[in-house]
C-alpha cells in the first residue's frame, strides 16, 4: 500500500474504497519495519498522523470532501517546522531550540488538503551537503543499495520516497539538494522557480538561493502536491506575489510546440558515461536532436559557491563563535571560510549571477525546455571522499552538485526525471524551464514517466 | 528671466508670450556671467540647447503643443549621460571613457516634454560626498555665501538652482546627495521612492541605495518634472514595474486627513539649534504637535555606511587596483576600507536594513507624513573639516548626512523644504512619506511653499 501513488491513494480515500486510517497504520508499520535500514526518518509523528487520518475519514463519512490529497502520507526534511517539535535542520546545535509553535506553511497547506504528516526526515547538517551523510544522525541510505549515498542534502526525503515509505516528501534545494537525492535515489524531484513556494517556517541556509519543493515517485504526484502548496503568505521575503498558477492535468503526449534542446559543453564534461547515457535516452524518447551550450556556466557555479559560503556564514556567525565544536568539522570549515570572504567578492558574485541570468533569459527566447544530467555519477558509496573522473581525482561531495548548481543559482524551475540504465544504479536528468514555466517542465516529466521513466527499485 | 519657475516659463512658451530661444539665450548668458563664481557647471551644452529651443519654437509656430515643460532650461549632475559627452561622475578617471552614445532616460523624457538641456553640473567625486567639494573640478559654491559649501554630492545642482541659473536640475541621492545640497542651498529637493525613477544612463555609486530626482525652487516645479520622468524602462534593474502615478495639481490647502508627526529622539540630537528651529517653524505652520521616535535609527545609519562602502568598493575595485593615484585620496581611503569589509558584515547590514524597513512600515500604519531636519547645520565653510557640536568635535563631511541617511537606506520618498530663519543661512526640513506615497510629501511641500517657505536668496 505504501507503494501506491498519491493520486491513487487520494482517489480511493475520496471515493471511500480505502480508509485514511488504514493507509496511515500501514505507513507507520512500514516505517517501523524498514527505516532502521534506510535511516530516512528522524521523527515519526504517529499520534498526529492517526488524529489527522481520523479527521479525514470522519469528513468522508459525513459526506464532505476531505481534499485532493485525502489520506496521502507525507514526510518533511527536518528543517520544516512541525508544531510541538524541535526543528533540527540536521544539526546538534538546534536541539537546544524551543519546539516550533506552528507548522511550516507548506505543511499547513498539504494538511488542509487532507494529506497526513507522518514524520521528519534526515538531512545533511544545515543543508550544507550533497551526500545525505550526517555526523550526528548517521547517513540516510540509498534504497537501491544501502551501502550507497542517498544524495543530499534532502537525503532522507530521497530515501523515504524511493524506499516506498511515503509517496511524497518535501525537501529544500539551495544548490541541488532536492535534485541530487532524486537523481541518486531514482525518483522525481521538483525545485520550482525561486520565490514560487513559501519558505515560511523552514530553517534557512542561504536566503537568496533557498528553494523548497516536493520529491515523489511520479510526475503527477509532484504536480498534485505543488498545486496545493502554491500561494501567498506574508512571512517569506523572497516569495513572489504571483497568483496561484495550477499545472492542472498533465498530458502524457508531448506538446509538439515545445522547443527543447539538450545542453552540451559544461554539461557534457566531468561526468561519468552514465550521466551522458541518461541524457541521450531522454533525448531519444523525446526525439530531440538540437544541442546548445550556455555561456559562463563554470563562472556561475563558482559564484554560487561564494554566495552560499557568505550567506550561510552570516547566518551562523553567532554559533560559529560560541559553539564551533558542535558542528560537523567539515561543515564548520566551510562556514569559517565563508566568514572570511570579502564583501566585494560577494557583490562580484551577485553581478556574475545577474549577467548569467540575463544570458540564460536570452536562450529561453528561443527554447522552452532545456535538458541536462542531474548528477555527474550514480550514487557513490557512503563515506567515499574522492573519485577518479577523466584521469582526475575529484572530491565527491562538491562534485555531486556540478550540474545542479548553475540552475538554482538563477532560480529556474527544474524537474528531475529518473533514468534506469541497464546494469546501473539510477541517475536523473534535469528538465529545465524558464522562470515561472513550471508547467512545461512538469509536462515533459509526465511524458517521460508515461514512457517508462520511473523508480525501478524492486518493491519489497 | 532665469529666476522664473518652470511652470511659468512653460506656460508662457506654450501660450506664445515667450520664445524658448530667448529663455535659452538668457540662460546661457547668465551661466557665462555667474558660473565663474558658483562653479556649478562643468559643461554648457549651448549648441544643443539652441537646437532644442528652435525645435520647441517651431512646434509652437506650427500650432503643435511643444510639451508641458516647453522651453524650460535644466541641467544635470555630471553622472547623467549626455549624448556625445563623457560622463565624468566628478572624477578624473572617467575622462578616459568614451562619450555617451545616448542621453540618460530621464533627460530623454524631459527633452520630449520640451525642456532644454543646458549643461552638466559639478559634483563630489563618484558621488561619495556631502560637501559639494571636488579635488579635480573645484568646489561648487553656495549662492547664499560663495565661501560656503553647496552641500553634496549634487552640489552643482544645488548651486545652479539656488543661484537662479536653471529652474530645475537633476541630482542623485544615495545617502542624502539631493537633500543635503537642497538644505544648504535653501531650495526644494526631491528623492522619490527607491525604484520609482529610472537610473538608466547614469553612472552608479551603490546600486541598492542609488536614487535620482529633481531639485527646484518650487514644489510645483518638482512635481511637474517628476510626472514627466516617471515610467518603465528595461535597463535599470532596480526600477519598479509600478505604473505612472501623476501627482497632478498640488493643493496649497493642507489635506486635513493627513496624519503628520515630527521625529524626535535621534533627529533632535547632534544638530545645531538651527535644525531644530527649522523643524519647529514647519510644525507650527502645519499645526503639528505630535512627536514620535523611530527605533534603531543609529544602527540603520551605521548599516547604510557598511552597504555604501561595500557596494562602491565592489564597483571601483578594478580602478582601485590600477589607478589608485587618480582618486581624491579621501575618497580612495573610504573605498579601500570598503574593499576590506567582510561579506558577513555586509549581509548583517542588509538584515538591519530589512528590520528597520519593517519597523518604519509599522509607523506608517499610524502616520502619513513624518517631519525631520534635513541637515544638522547650515552650510559650513568650504574646506572646513570639523565642527564643535554639544562639546564634541564632529567631522563635517559625514555629519552632514546624519539625518538623511536613515531614509534613503529604506528607500522612502522625501521632499526637502527650505526654511529661512532670521539672521541665518537657509536650512532644510525633510517631508517623509511611506513608499510610493510621493504625492503626499509633494503636497505638504506645496502647502509650505504657499506659506512662504522658499529660496530667500537676493536675486541678482
Amino acid at each position: 500500500m505504501t507503494w501506491m501513488s498519491a493520486v491513487e491513494i487520494a482517489e480511493k480515500v475520496r471515493s471511500g474504497s480505502l480508509r485514511a486510517m488504514d493507509v496511515t497504520e500501514q505507513t507507520i508499520a512500514e516505517i517501523a519495519a524498514r527505516n532502521p535500514l534506510l535511516n530516512a526518518f528522524t521523527l515519526v509523528t504517529a499520534e498526529r498522523a492517526r488524529r489527522e487520518a481520523a479527521r479525514v475519514d470522519r469528513l468522508r463519512e459525513e459526506g464532505e470532501d476531505p481534499g485532493c490529497l485525502a489520506g496521502v502520507p507525507f514526510a518533511v526534511k527536518n528543517l520544516f517546522d512541525i508544531k510541538g517539535e524541535v526543528t533540527l535542520a540536521g544539526s546538534k546545535i538546534n536541539r537546544d531550540l524551543p519546539p516550533a509553535q506552528q507548522d511550516a506553511i507548506l505543511i499547513q497547506r498539504l494538511t488542509a488538503a487532507g494529506a497526513i504528516l507522518v514524520g521528519a526526515l534526515n538531512m545533511g547538517e544545515y543543508a550544507y551537503d550533497f551526500t545525505g551523510e550526517n555526523l550526528h544522525y548517521g547517513a540516510s541510505r540509498n534504497p537501491h543499495d544501502p551501502q550507497r549515498m542517498s544524495g543530499g542534502s534532502s537525503g532522507g526525503s530521497g530515501a523515504a520516497v524511493a524506499g516506498g515509505l511515503v509517496p511524497i516528501a518535501l525537501g529544500s534545494d539551495t544548490n541541488g539538494s532536492i535534485r541530487v537525492p532524486a537523481s541518486l535515489c531514482g525518483i522525481f524531484g521538483f525545485k520550482p522557480t525561486y520565490g514560487r513556494l513559501s519558505r515560511a517556517g523552514t530553517f534557512p541556509f542561504c536566503s537568496s538561493l533557498d528553494h523548497v519543493g516536493p520529491l515523489a515517485r511520479s510526475a503527477k504526484d509532484l504536480a498534485l502536491a505543488y498545486d496545493v502548496m502554491q500561494g501567498h503568505d506574508d512571512v517569506d521575503p523572497g516569495l513572489s506575489p504571483r497568483p496561484v498558477e495550477p499545472t492542472g492535468s498533465l498530458s502524457a503526449e508531448l506538446d509538439p510546440s515545445l522547443r527543447i534542446a539538450t545542453l552540451g559543453g559544461y554539461f557534457a564534461k566531468q561526468g561519468t558515461a552514465a550521466s551522458q547515457q541518461a541524457l541521450q535516452r531522454v533525448a531519444e524518447v523525446l526525439k530531440i536532436t538540437q544541442e546548445l551550450e550556455l555561456p559562463e556556466v563554470a563562472e556561475a557555479r563558482a559564484a554560487a559557491y561564494v554566495i552560499t559560503n557568505a550567506e550561510s556564514s552570516a547566518l551562523h556567525l553567532p554559533n560559529l563563535r560560541q559553539r564551533a565544536a558542535d558542528y560537523d568539522p567539515d561543515v564548520r570549515d566551510r562556514m569559517l571560510a565563508g566568514a572570511l570572504l570579502p564583501a566585494v567578492a560577494y557583490l562580484q558574485a551577485q553581478r556574475v549571477r545577474a549577467r548569467f541570468q540575463r544570458q540564460v533569459a536570452e536562450i529561453f527566447r528561443r527554447f522552452d525546455v532545456l535538458l541536462a544530467p542531474a548528477t555527474p555519477m550514480t550514487a557513490p558509496a557512503i563515506g567515499q571522499k574522492t573519485m577518479a573522473l577523466d584521469g582526475e581525482e575529484m572530491l565527491v561531495r562538491p562534485h555531486l552538485g556540478l550540474y545542479t548548481q548553475p540552475f538554482s543559482f538563477i532560480g529556474l524551475p527544474v524537474v528531475t526525471v529518473p533514468v534506469q540504465l541497464p546494469d546501473s544504479l539510477p541517475i536523473g536528468v534535469q528538465i529545465i524551464a524558464a522562470p515561472w514555466q513550471e508547467a512545461k517542465a512538469l509536462h515533459v516529466a509526465r511524458v517521460l514517466e508515461a514512457r517508462g521513466f520511473r523508480n525501478a527499485i524492486p518493491q519489497s
